[in-house]
């Protein structure tokens, strides 16, 4: 068999397979990110991509259900499902790489604490009356500090540095730990990158420590995508296939040093100048960067390998950064209250309110914490993908092109990002749609999309026209495109999908406040937290019911807090050791365990 | 052109050879250790191998000045200038591998203080009311002990181990850190290796630290000898070659492995139970194992890289021993008093006596140390090599065939080790003859050995035909060979050579009562460390002057007591710490720079 060339646009990556390979596969090979939501079952109809060039096999059956036929002239593929006959030319659809919202903290200006620190010696040289060893020379020059006894690869290299530096050096300290000896005076580069490693997106920070300032930001699409945009499909992975768990954390690396690489050649910044990484994410995110085995965190009772806060060296994962750089992992909750969880605790200040506050982070998963006279409780919910646009018809995140916020009168009215026809619809739009349809009386209170019969003569006619019946119920119709298949529906299946996802973050937040033992009145603040929280409307969140009764303004968006909570514990030791004591601190309440769960989720379903 | 095979025995060792290789220089890179005094330079003629089988070229200027016309005939040949014109069968005469002495510690009891420990645990399993992390699980089942953030290689096993053995299992600590996690109950396996690295031979200890016993013992020659007999060759080897460091480095790693093996296969034991590994070795040694570059030890001010305790993971290293097993290196306390200075001041418990101690160590160096009134007193003289048989015509390590002791009356009476004809002269027996011959007036005060014509009539004339005129000087045959080539013979170097060492030993012990201010007699104990001291006669010691004037009665033997000290500072944590402070609080007393260093060493020229 020959080989067969496959070229991925734009990234114009291009990869020799002998195989006959899914251009899925070929693309993992490649280091290429596919959304593929349902990891390569053919379920999901994610994988959509354009072959430019070349020629295909038929359909499959999966493509044909899922692929229009004007997807087909245009050269829409599944990737999980198209093999090629020879060379072909791919374009992969940029789903999600244009992610600014996440990362409004740039140029934010940080308060420094961090332990983090350089010395500049300028040592006495040894002579026949001072043989002090270079190892003592050195630490008596950083007079009268604690320091850990030094690490051989440190130690290897001071004699050479001193005597080629004539003994004026730097020395770089992170508290008690001597991690590098610098040649000469480097005391005014000191930098370190906050890492938020969401299940799809990876977003970093530079910090320059010496001035307290983040000076970039940067992000790309988590390249485990490929194996499934959820983590059970992570952990499946990482458990079924020979390697998947190197595999994994080696495309969380890769994708991190690509971040660092972009960050620090945009700041002109060596790359050997940053001393710490500071890391959050889910637990299931942790456990792979760290190549530690999610296995347990499958099944019940989801337990994690580890817990606590974690600091190893750079060059133990392979991080493209100074090779002695600490690499710090915020603690975690539980198997489904991450890290981010926590670093987003940290930067509201769940604990300083006076009374009690509520944050609810929707990301991929809905995390929801309590605070309460010096309490906090956490519980997760499955609330998360919908709001991402996963099980969602027209479903996508919210990046360019996506419908993200509706508003109903007479007839509907669209805001797409980026001000550009819309492609689909985003957790907010969604939100907003349905909060406006059930006003408009288009969805009743059990959820259900009426028919044109139902409604006949009772609202306005161009909204009546939108009503339209497909092979899987009633669907509404957002925004007309040029031709039927084009068109942006809302369908009855997303409304159960947001029905039960604002069901779930409902129960989970009333459960808290039983557990708590106080009232949705009680509650000083309900802050959202994520992108989404940033851009969805209160008053819509509020009228679907997704949130307890309170008043609309106890509840404020509080934008990417896990981000600037990792920002937060990346310049201050301080606040690292806090996220820490809020981990500790936490009860996990475990909601599939809690027999009163099940009826709060009933009742949280209805739309009044 | 084409490849050559070289087989070295008694080890049976094959290496091909592309090129035209000295053999010293293909026993090198088979890993072969030959004895190559001055490194290959041909100016030592130590590097005698036998071709078995084979063409060889012809014999080269310096092999034709080294060797008899009767090794020439049993196919004796320079290894450092013998080429082959094609495959080879060599064998390396094993000097040294027989060292029986150094290992009289075996089945030693020692009293057991270790920080290493094993603890058995049953956890509770996780359940759904339970979900703690696998870490914090094991760190409580650990109750209130203090535990060091764990590793990341200790982390990743932890679930599997946990899941596999229903959570029960063992917990290795050393101090606050968790080295390990085992299956099941291994309480009973918990064993540690004390290795003393000297220039010439590594020696190591099988401990079971349950029991508190040595349980083994073995030795090999160091392979680094194939660069050099003497620090000084390594330290220029490792500056000058490519790669030299990591060389020496490999050389001594792969000795220890074998000592390793060795020890653990005839114990029956698993190289995974061995968890702490405890070195000692001079300055030179301990920064050749650790690969830290002596550079600035080869000239003064003689600066080490490191002096204090230092603990490295064995992977760091490449033990193979469980990779997680802790490498400790005792402190040094200058570039020519390291730590197995340090682990012999611990085992004499030279600080422990009423008055004052000193304490002589002459092994490849000699070090000496003076303990008084709470203070602490180092130095190092260049007297070592004479007494392992370094420099002496026909001297050689205190091995089988090594004449040992020698008693002259109207003829001469030798010991020889192992009770077979001797092939050489060991520092013991050296001493012995010159103390000897002193005595008999066949060598005067001055050191020189009188002629026949000068002892006409004066002496016993068996003894007068001994002295014999050669190219050098005047020879005294201490054995007659079967020819006059073989015969055993003392020159008027090798009393000059002995003459220099005892000189510096006297001097430098001189300079260090006076740096305490004392006198000799108020020495209490004058201690004699090393396998040399345990065999030497304290009556010749004393009578060819080489101690300060003191009574026989306070001369002790204390065997191998850098072994010992290794022993103890790996059984008992205490000892360890002792250790450490012992080196840091000793005073080294540079003897080159002393300005009544000459004067002394002159005064001790004299035998009288
Ligand atoms: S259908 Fe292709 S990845 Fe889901
Ligand atoms: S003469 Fe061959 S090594 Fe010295």
């Amino acid at each position: 068999m020959t080989d067969r060339k496959i070229v991925f646009y734009p990234e114009e990556k291009m990869i020799l397979t002998g195989e006959k390979k899914t251009i899925l596969e070929a693309s993992q090979k490649a280091g290429i990110a596919i959304e593929a939501t349902c990891g390569g079952k053919g379920t999901c109809g994610k994988c959509r991509v354009r072959i430019q060039h070349g020629a295909r096999e038929p359909l499959t059956n999966v493509e044909e259900n899922f692929l229009s036929s004007s997807d087909v002239e245009k050269g829409i593929a599944l990737a999980c499902q198209c093999r090629g006959y020879g060379n072909l030319e791919v374009f992969v659809p940029e789903k999600g790489n244009e992610l600014s919202r996440k990362l409004s903290l740039e140029s934010k200006k940080v308060l420094l604490d961090t332990d983090l620190r350089k010395e500049y010696l300028e040592l006495e040289k040894p002579h026949v009356h001072d043989f002090r060893s270079d190892a003592n020379r050195l630490i008596d020059g950083l007079k009268g500090k604690q320091i850990n006894p030094l690490q051989l690869d440190v130690l290897s290299t001071i004699p050479f540095i001193l005597r080629e530096n004539d003994f004026k050096v730097t020395a770089v300290l992170a508290g008690n730990e001597l991690l590098v000896v610098e040649a000469g005076d480097t005391r005014n580069k000191i930098y370190g990158v906050a890492l938020d490693i969401g299940t799809t997106t990876v977003v970093g920070f530079l910090l320059d420590l010496c001035q307290g300032l983040v000076i970039g930001a940067a992000s790309r699409t988590n390249k485990q995508n490929s194996y499934g945009a959820d983590v059970i499909s992570r952990i499946q992975f990482s458990n079924e296939q020979d390697n998947g768990l190197k595999c994994l954390q080696e495309d969380v690396l890769s994708v991190i040093n690509e971040i660092i690489n972009e960050l620090t050649q945009q700041n002109g910044i060596d790359i050997g100048s940053i001393y710490q990484v500071l890391v959050v994410g889910n637990t299931v995110m942790s456990h792979l960067f760290l190549g530690l085995s999610p296995a347990a965190l499958g099944k019940s009772p989801f337990i994690p390998a580890f817990s606590s806060m974690t600091v190893i060296p750079a060059y133990a994962l392979g991080l493209e950064i100074n090779h002695r750089a600490q690499v710090i992992v915020l603690p975690n909750i539980a198997g489904y209250v991450g890290s981010d969880t926590v670093a987003a605790l940290l930067a509201v200040k769940i604990d300083k309110y006076t009374g009690s506050a509520m944050m609810i982070d929707l990301g991929t998963n809905g995390e929801i914490a309590l605070a309460c006279d010096g309490r906090l409780y956490t519980c997760s919910t499955a609330a998360g993908p919908a709001f991402e646009g996963a099980h969602i018809y027209h479903g996508m995140r919210a990046v360019k092109g996506a419908i993200e916020k509706v508003r109903i009168d007479k007839t509907v009215t669209v805001d797409v990002i980026g001000n550009v026809a819309p492609c689909g619809i985003c957790g907010s739009g969604l939100i907003d749609a349905v909060s406006e349809l059930v006003k408009a009386g288009i969805i009743n209170n059990n959820g259900r999309i009426m028919s044109q019969k139902d409604l006949d003569g009772k609202i306005p006619e161009e909204l009546w026209h939108r009503l339209r019946h497909s092979s899987s119920g009633q669907d509404f119709v957002l925004y007309y495109g040029t031709t039927d298949a084009d068109d942006i529906v809302l369908t009855q299946r997303d409304v159960r999908e947001l029905q039960m996802a604002k069901a779930s973050v409902r129960a989970g937040a009333e459960i808290l406040l039983k557990e708590a033992d106080i009232k949705a009145r009680d509650l000083n603040a309900v802050m959202l937290a994520g992108a989404f929280g940033s851009f969805v409307r209160k008053e819509s969140i509020l009228s679907i019911g997704m949130l307890p009764r309170v008043d609309e303004r106890v509840v404020y968006s509080v934008g990417n807090a896990a981000g600037e909570g990792a920002i937060l514990a990346l310049s201050s030791e301080n606040e690292r050791n806090h996220a820490q004591y809020l981990a500790r601190k936490a009860t996990h309440v475990e909601l599939s365990l809690r027999a009163d769960f099940n009826r709060s989720f009933r009742d949280a379903c209805a739309f009044m």
